[in-house]
């Protein structure tokens, strides 16, 4: 009996103690393959973060890359547009005109009709050297490519020349209102807005020349001069249609001045003595009667005064006795006030000091 | 005796047993906060690997928005400075010419020389609605104001006008190489590269006009065509320097043609029949004769000749008797060889189709 309880507990306990051991070794194995599983996330973790960092960099230099170059991009859109540029050649004004004429009224319509009408062509010393005027003097007369700079719709044309509302027909002053197709026509209001002109060359001093009997406006932007040549310029037989003539400017009867315009023409004096491209008073008064030879007011003027004076114009001055409209005329920055009489005798009231 | 081991196994039983369900409850303890941790290591990959995915995505973007940005700044960068379109006037040509000249080399040095040069001159109708040439006809001349577009130096000169190389003196072949102010002269090369030519208007269709006399090469832009006013235009007495003269333009003694011209030229018009200015080869020869009637070699090739034929130019071609030098000339896309003897005597030797 003592045999068997010993022999049964005998078993017991090495299966027991097998057990422990084989619990053990295998838990340990477990916990052994775990600590290789947990390492590798360890490292897998670590080179997402790596690269998550190198990903968030890469992005920063991107993004600023991109706010860089669209802010430079506005910038150059606000340029004008490319299909313009394309089709378009930028012209650089190389010359101002100084111009005894401050307003576009009173400037006369065609060129040498006004002798003393005198202008200096001042250029721009950046784009011309003094030395290509050499030899210019030696002209008589010379041309001189502008641009009409006082058309109220230049913006437009610039813009976009295509859909500027360019009138294809214009009233002639000669045919009292009848249309002429604008080529046919020195119109200012061309697709071009560039104006031929000739002048007497008076003299070349430094950068500018000393033109006389322009009909050029103050302030008037100069693309080229070139010297007039007679054997080319000037065409024998040169033939116009029947209702273009020289007699479309009016001459009036005559040029009288008040004993009011001396006065105040010597009081204004001294105000533009210094700028002036005129002498003396007494030149400048030459001038006026040289401008005032010519019936200068619009085709509207003139009509209006016909229409006995109908008062559209309520800020329209009158002369004392009531009957002719008191006209202005502004040469260099001096407001000249004359009147026309019935008979077409100019009779000068006044000068006061205005400039622009 | 018996009780003794009994009670020691038991022990030892007891003690294996404890060990066991130790050893299985400590692992799995330790399972069990593994399995913890485990589940927060992948959730942590998962989300860094998401976030990962983000971050290559809004990388993509930005560096596609980048690129985008870029190329749009190039495109407008392409263009003119802004403060070029502040000083300067975009002129937009409003017509081309269509010239019997085909290259400049023969194109008559001034208007009017050349009764037969014929060209068209074709208005943009998107510019220019053909309404605005009425009236036109009726005038004998129009000057046309256009660009001296072959200027090799056109590029620099938009670019950035006062850093263009303007020289200020020009060569002038009636002076044999002495130099005058470029204004002082016709010269194509100007700070604004402006022309001014006259022309026959010959008649007006639609939206072109067919001149005649001119002196302008095949694909001129047009800026502006104005009627000829003589009483503004041709100027009484203007006189010029004692060094401009007419007779700066070489008249040769006479202008005969071979038999070979014939037969090649009979054989050479169809290909230029239906488009030419001109209505038959006999009309052409006419022209061909007017051209070459006026010695239109350079300065350089005139002294050449001078100097004994010095063979600078290897492919210079000379005539069969290896004296005279061949010349060719482009007129209406053809060929036209000639040569001109020690008597200045032109000879047109052949003409060959060659279209630009």
């Amino acid at each position: 009996m003592a045999n068997y309880t010993e022999t049964s507990y005998s078993k017991w306990l090495t299966l027991s103690i097998t057990l422990t051991l084989a619990t053990i070794s295998a838990s340990a194995a477990y916990m052994w393959s775990k600590r290789r599983e947990e390492n590798l996330n360890q490292k897998l973790i670590k080179e997402l973060q790596k690269s998550l960092e190198e990903s968030f960099k890469k992005c920063a230099a991107e993004r600023k890359g991109r706010i860089r170059a669209q802010q430079d991009l506005r910038k150059a859109m606000t340029q004008p547009k490319t299909d313009k540029m394309v089709t378009s050649y930028p012209m650089a004004p190389i010359a101002i005109i100084r111009s005894c004429f401050s307003t576009r009224n009173g400037t006369p319509r065609q060129p040498l009709i006004v002798p003393l009408a005198r202008a200096c062509l001042m250029f721009d010393t950046t784009l011309v050297p003094p030395a290509s005027l050499e030899g210019l003097e030696e002209y008589s007369h010379c041309w001189i490519i502008y641009v009409f700079h006082l058309n109220t719709d230049l913006d437009k044309l610039w813009k976009n020349p295509s859909r500027s509302k360019l009138k294809a027909k214009v009233r002639v002053p000669r045919l009292k209102g009848e249309k002429m197709g604008l080529f046919a026509t020195r119109s200012p209001h061309r697709p071009c807005p560039i104006g031929l002109t000739v002048a007497k060359v008076e003299s070349v001093q430094g950068n500018s020349i000393l033109l006389s009997g322009v009909d050029l406006v103050d302030g008037t932007p100069v693309l080229d001069v070139k010297p007039y040549l007679p054997y080319c310029d000037s065409i024998e037989g040169a033939t116009v249609p029947h209702w273009v003539k020289m007699d479309d400017l009016l001459v009036v009867a005559s040029v009288e001045f008040s004993e009011d315009f001396i006065a105040t023409l010597t009081e204004c004096w001294p105000a533009i003595d210094k700028k002036s491209l005129y002498t003396s008073p007494e030149e400048f008064q030459i001038l006026i009667k040289q401008v005032l030879s010519w019936d200068i007011r619009s085709l509207s003027q003139r009509t209006q005064v016909k229409e006995n004076c109908v008062r559209t114009e309520t800020e329209q001055a009158y002369s004392k006795e009531g009957r002719d409209i008191i006209y202005h005329l502004n040469l260099e920055g001096l407001d000249v006030a004359y009147r026309i009489t019935s008979n077409s005798n100019v009779i000068v009231e006044s000068v006061t000091f205005s400039p622009k």
